[in-house]
């Protein structure tokens, strides 16, 4: 590759490639690499210091067995975790099924017609319902919330709200609603203390008073009650995590939302749809994507763009598996512990708070609650403290009656006759609040009850599919590069998938050294001062940092701060953040070249010099290349009073060679899933830390209940979880234990090369868009197709779905710049694959040229009619082009050829009749 | 099903089906079933019960590491270990091509032209060597063998040799040849002591004398040491089992074996050849099945019809992850450890019986070794104590100089300056033997060594086979059901699998309570008194049981009893076991029904009385019946004086309802790789304990090294491993443990169910050729295919290639009966597969019927030309029926279509040119 482009080594391509002025010298300061077998024994070792123990602690976090099945054929199956966002449906209906799937469980459970494909866990789903409340009533500015909500719920609203100069009003609506206009309502169900409340009246007051009236909710309880959507709620939201899903620490989980009818088009987030395909087959696909944060920019109320598809995933297979009568046993055995807990506890003398519940106790022991936890604790089990009177207790899947035994104890009670009690004990759920409505009556809830069937529609799914376990998956700034499976490996293992997030430190100190080590790691490759992991997401990571930069403003008395500078081809969630941390987005234009016109940079800095929040710049840009001038940039900005946000999606090209917190910037959020390993997972869960210079250090995120987790009067939560994902967070720590810091650079260095190489080889069949110095690129590079379409009619679609008949996953389409392809080889993919898609890509380039020459029809071509399916080869071929070229344009693709399972699919339509969730059977043909 | 049928219930159906003479009516007396959540919490507290230590034992056994992406993408993966044994091999090429790579890996690396497939340990490696040097040295009946051989090895060869007639030398040959005939002579290299000899001069002599030389050799070494292919050696013998296959106490690991030109014919077990299929593609298969035991019965010398494929499969990849400069590394690290810790000890003042050695050192310490030995167990190690005077380190893939250091302390030596010593130690490997000679050149071992490309080789691989992960396998006689995944999570658990299988039995705690509970769990589901999980396949146990049987008669002072009743129906591998137990085959006729022809029986009894030493039945028969005379077979050679031998290989139709230790046998094999849930692996590991009635116990299998393994005085050992392949006994005992005695009579219950729902279902279709009581079969039923082969010349084959067109794996064609398909759907297929089965096969009914009456073309037909490639669909079409008729000849197809990767493939014409290793890639256009 190093000949093809005409350099020595290495160093002198990227001494071409990037810009003196940033580059450091440094070496990382990283431990030594360490290889496969040292790190699993090191992985090992901080597992051993997690101690697992029995968490009863509730709080929005259960555990949970997932069905070995699962973990085995989704979890840990790289045709599963390393596919990515399913924005090429032909290639994705595999995965678009599983989500649909879970949709269709999240609705069928809270009794509302359409869910979306997840979101990042319950606070935040909570926010985004909020801001769907905020939207929807315009002008009421107030959201209320009921006390008996999740406390990092109300945590994570508040630290939404502030900004957008909403008023979030805590108060207990047991006795009613306060005076006052609201736009929405929180309520939880069942409430945090373990309460089933019948809020039925409530709600109707509410939404006579003109609010939307939001339920939290918890999946499992919904199998026995009446489902917010028949007792009135507009909008339903919550966690999948107990539906087989890790508690991980924290994360990653499903969130979920659902709505009622007539909000579906404000629903944030991805949302999976029925349409058809070419032959008018039913297909699936991302439906309504109009309403994404990349479209509204800085009109969008919610940044949200990405989902967490392989944990949705894992809760839909979880319901597939049990069915609605499995859930429904495991729900009542959960009811019939919390019961026969309750009734030892009060044959024991012990007052409970509430007598109507789900899974949750709240005893009251009066100024013993730190003596009994402890001395539950002794015995191996986790409660949660209240306060100094009050002890909660939750029963889970796991619970066993050995558990019940041992906190009966630490309360001090006799031991008492499980069986009688077991017997005789009445259910705690409010009758007037028993479910009588049916749910999971699809089919795919009812077929595949033997591990046989699961795994086989595992596989079958899987199959349909395109991964990076069969292709090289050339994304444009998406970075898709290897997983290695030892860096999977820890994941799994109980002693980091069982550990509640809220659970003693000192029962996570494997976790808590990963965390402090990761941080540490991660500063010193970007050069910034201090780092909170919390956002589990990139967009997350981003608001954060754009609310450091606001709380660092009005701590410097300077609140008119607020104008954010984002160049014309930033990716559409950094105005949509700047947005939601109260910033107004002015837009600076690029120059020809691609680069930030620096005139106009100059001209607004001058407009807005006094009200100067922020510049958000992303580097190397967005165009894939690194732009000369990012330190004049940084000095125009600073100069001004205003901050520097560089988005770090582009890290991958500067991991060893430049640190953008020594070259200008003041914050960063950083990508754990591209750059550091973390597998897509089918669209999420991505990790999006948050790195700040010291200035910015006191206002990064903190946490309601664990402050370890956060710097002392921060920036409040924006995530539930104290550390966000921290179940994945060992990932992200293998892959720099293993590479080292020469390991990284050479990564990076490699990337770069790969890049250039594959621009330089393609460039004489589609026009590399932008190059910066030496007609180098960075470490991604944009084809322009507009010339071509002009010329041919053939669009970045028809080449993208083209591709998949040669075996490929497209590139990423039309971003930054309508019309092109832009693609990252990344430092993963060999020279062999590398040449196998530049060998497609000619040959595609050939494909169009004979369109160009009038050797191909127009309008009916190989191009214009891809992805070709195996049947329509079986079929009549009504096409002017030989089936063998429709399907087998290489001769490499005899043995190894991928199939999609469904012709071109449209889109629109599907929008236009809108279904989310599983179609009838009958749908189907045969 | 039991609607279809005409019963009430599930126990209606089997008081009809089997036979009320043979029932139990006692429950199995089993521990209570455990829940997946109980048993894996139970696992991980027996393994916690495994010490790790580091082992340095050697002894033919090496600690190893499996790269990550093999252990997941292989050895977790279902659709590698569920495969069956490739004698379909249209859907077989991805196992194939990876056998073809291990064979190849073996080929190269010994300097021989021929490998097969893998045998099953290195000792039955060494006696399969015997067998031909026997065979080929025709009356010659000396054995010779080198004292530097492995102990295990000459133990097992010992027992093979005695029933034959064959005696066995054990000499040091380091001074020349003895004075005798000798058929053969087998050399370890490097031997056991460590030392590498130059024996070119002994292999020269031996040759000229006429006897084959047979090298048991470490393929490792072989990276550095001159191949015994080019020294003159016959045969090359050992164990792939350090590439990348962990010890788990003993195995299962990949044996194998390779000839020079001229003794291919003579190779055991199975080999995979080249040949092409109809478009003369090239294409994968087993070469020479006609060599097979079931082809030869009585005349075989080998009973070997299994190999260890999915070990195979690891230890090839780990060839091509590695490649030759990557093994040759790992090599050249393993030989400097030893020689820096050669060094250190030469320096500590240790004198060392060897100067020229690869991985083993062997010191002389004068009455000190048993307190060396325990030094370093204190420090974490095991050493091999050869005798009181002599302590044997062995380095491998793992070793660390921290390894070495405390090598030293526990040898008292003073600590050595390692780096001095690495520097200046020279190699102690003798000039005269180092390799010149390149190997693995083929680019397969060059193509795949990043972790994504390897990853894309696995997956592409699996994806051109069928496995159960995808379809029913309705094999006869082979029991292709569920491998619950809960079952294999243990085997990959470090605690499990890197334990040696010589290490201090206080360090396997956890293995040897999964091994006495499996064993009671066995014999109480058997019924009999003793067993022996020594076994590494059926086969062997079958020969243990038999050699139980001669040691029986021998004990009693009838050593004339030689004569083995063997039914006509039975599996080849009854005689061929038969045989090489000292039997003499004495066949019994079949009946018309099926069943053993009792006046033959009668007769063939009275006219040996005297020798008769035992009868081989299957139970159900291998026509798949519960025979009603059972009892009285038994009752008339027990009469006679003789045994009664049941084969185990359907105890799946047994279980819970029948034990077969008490309606009448003395002995069985039991195939824990059929009933007990093991996976096939693609054609292996099998498990066979052999199971005994109290008076056979004296005469079970033993073990030198582990007197624990076996009774006092007993039979010797039958494989190389105290407790064969340990490493997958976790599975079996798992599966017994989720199951609980009413599970497991449920289990079988419903298997019988299943096969007379199929049976009834099919019967209006194809004939069931036999059925019992009642007009039922057991758990299989054997469809008559004979009639429509005569009217349409359709013929099973042309069915079983069909059935892949239609997605299904072929059921087992013409076993025991020429001509018919056997099937056996067991308990695991529910209801919806077995359904989508019988539609497939009554539309292929369908497809002949169109033949008989003239609507299809007799020769060139859907049948004929089956399975159907993508390929040929994207081509011209000469076939007077349609491509949609071809490929999708049912709807379901249309989302889920597994597509062969070649057509139907000439067998015969690749064994006319045989090519057993991997062909010039210029072999495939492209």
């Amino acid at each position: 590759m190093l000949a093809h482009l005409g350099y020595q080594d290495l160093d002198a391509l990227v001494a071409a490639a990037v810009p003196a002025g940033i580059r450091s010298s440094r070496p990382l300061d990283l431990p030594a690499a360490a290889s496969e077998p040292d790190l699993l024994a090191e992985l090992k070792e901080l597992a051993a210091r997690n101690r697992l123990m029995i968490s009863m602690i509730g709080l929005g976090y259960h555990d949970t067995f997932t069905p070995p099945v699962i973990v085995r054929n989704v979890l840990e199956n790289p045709a599963w975790y390393t596919a990515y966002t399913p924005y090429q449906p032909e290639i994705s209906q595999g995965r678009l099924e599983a989500v649909l799937n879970f949709q269709t469980m999240v609705a069928d459970l809270t009794g509302l017609p359409t869910a979306n494909a997840s979101l990042l866990d319950e606070a935040t789903a909570a926010a985004e319902a909020m801001a769907i409340s905020v939207r929807a009533a315009r002008g009421r500015t107030a959201f209320l919330v009921d006390q008996d909500c999740l406390p990092q719920s109300v945590a994570v609203l508040c630290t939404r709200a502030e900004p957008l100069g909403v008023e979030v009003v805590v108060a207990d609506l047991a006795g009613g609603l306060p005076d006052g206009d609201f736009c929405g309502v929180l309520l939880q169900y069942p409430g945090t203390s373990g309460q089933v409340r019948d809020d039925r009246a409530l709600v109707a007051e509410a939404r006579a008073r003109g609010a939307l009236v939001t339920v939290a909710a918890d999946l499992l309880a919904l199998t026995l009650l009446r489902p917010p959507g028949e007792i009135g709620a507009d909008i339903v939201v919550g966690s999948a995590q107990r539906f087989g899903v890790p508690m991980g620490f924290g994360g990653p989980h499903a969130g979920y939302i659902a709505v009622r009818e007539g909000l579906e088009r404000l629903l944030p987030g991805r949302i999976v749809g029925v349409s058809h395909d070419a032959d008018g087959q039913p297909a699936y696909r991302l439906a309504l994507q109009t309403r994404e944060q990349h479209i509204r920019r800085e009109k969008a109320t919610s940044n949200i763009c990405t989902a967490q598809v392989l944990l949705a995933v894992m809760a839909g297979m979880y319901a597939v598996h049990h069915g609605p009568e499995g859930l429904r046993a495991i729900a009542t055995r959960v009811h019939r512990h919390a019961v026969v807990l309750a009734a030892g506890l009060r044959a024991g003398g012990i007052d409970l708070v509430h007598q109507e519940f789900f899974d949750t106790v709240l005893a009251r022991v009066p100024g013993r609650a730190v003596s009994v936890v402890a001395a539950a604790r002794d015995r191996g089990i986790n409660l949660r403290l209240v306060d100094g009177d009050h002890v909660a207790v939750s029963c889970d899947e796991i619970t066993e009656l050995e558990h019940l035994a041992a906190v009966w104890e630490a309360f001090g009670c006799p031991a008492p006759d499980e069986e009688e009690i077991g017997r005789n004990a009445p259910d705690a759920l409010p009758r007037t609040l028993l479910r009588s409505s049916g749910f999971l009556s699809h089919p795919v809830f009812h077929r595949y009850r033997s591990e046989t069937a699961m795994l086989r529609y595992l596989r079958r799914l899987a199959d349909r599919d395109l991964a990076l376990d069969r292709t090289m998956i050339p994304l444009g700034s998406c970075t898709m590069k290897l997983n290695a499976t030892s860096e999977m490996e820890a994941i799994t293992w109980p002693e980091f998938s069982r550990i509640h997030p809220f659970a003693p430190l000192d029962q996570a100190e494997g976790y808590l050294h990963i965390i402090k080590s990761l941080e540490t790691y991660l500063l010193s490759i970007t050069g910034y001062d201090a780092i909170s992991l919390q956002p589990n997401a990139g967009s997350q990571g981003e608001l954060a940092g754009l609310l450091a930069i606001r709380a660092h403003h009005r701590a410097a008395g300077q609140p008119q701060r607020t104008v954010c500078l984002i160049p014309s081809s930033a990716h559409g969630t950094n105005a949509a953040s700047a947005a939601m941390a109260g910033m107004r987005v002015v837009v600076v234009a690029c120059a020809d070249d691609g680069n930030v016109d620096l005139a106009d940079l100059h001209s607004k800095v001058n407009t807005h010099r006094d009200t100067l929040a922020a510049i958000m710049v992303t580097y190397p840009s967005t165009h894939g290349v690194y732009e000369e001038g990012i330190r004049d940039i940084c000095a125009l900005v600073h100069d001004a009073g205003g901050q520097v946000y560089l988005d770090g999606a582009n890290l991958n090209a500067l991991v060893g060679l430049a640190r953008p917190g020594r070259f200008g910037a003041d914050v960063s959020h950083l990508n754990l899933h591209k750059t550091f390993c973390i597998p897509h997972g089918g669209g999420g869960p991505g990790v999006g830390p948050v790195a700040v210079r010291a200035h910015l250090a006191p206002h990064l995120p903190t946490h309601p209940l664990v402050p370890e987790a956060g710097p002392a009067g921060g920036g409040g939560p924006v995530s539930a979880a104290p550390w966000g994902s921290a179940g994945i967070l060992p990932i992200a720590w293998a892959y720099v234990r293993l590479m080292g810091a020469a390991g990284l650079t050479r990564a990076t260095q490699v990337a770069v090369l790969s890049a250039n190489y594959l621009a330089a080889r393609l460039a004489p069949h589609f026009p590399i868009l932008y190059t910066g110095a030496g007609g180098l690129v960075a470490h991604e590079c944009i084809l322009d197709l507009r010339p071509l379409t002009r010329q041919t009619g053939v669009t970045v679609d028809d080449v993208a779905k083209r591709l998949v008949d040669y075996g490929f996953h497209a590139p990423t389409m039309s971003f930054p710049v309508a019309g092109t392809l832009m693609i990252e080889p990344t430092e993963s993919e060999d020279l062999t694959e590398i040449d196998r898609f530049c060998e497609a890509m000619t040959a595609i380039r050939g494909e169009i040229d004979a369109i160009a020459q009038g050797t191909s029809n127009r309008s009916d071509n190989p191009l214009r009619n891809a992805p070709h399916t195996a049947q329509m080869l079986a079929g009549d071929w009504p096409y002017p082009y030989s089936r063998a070229v429709a399907a087998y344009p290489h001769d490499r693709l005899r043995l190894d050829k991928y199939w999609p399972p469904v012709r071109r699919i449209d889109g629109a339509s599907g929008d236009r009749a809108l279904v989310c969730s599983c179609p009838p059977i009958d749908t189907y043909a045969g």
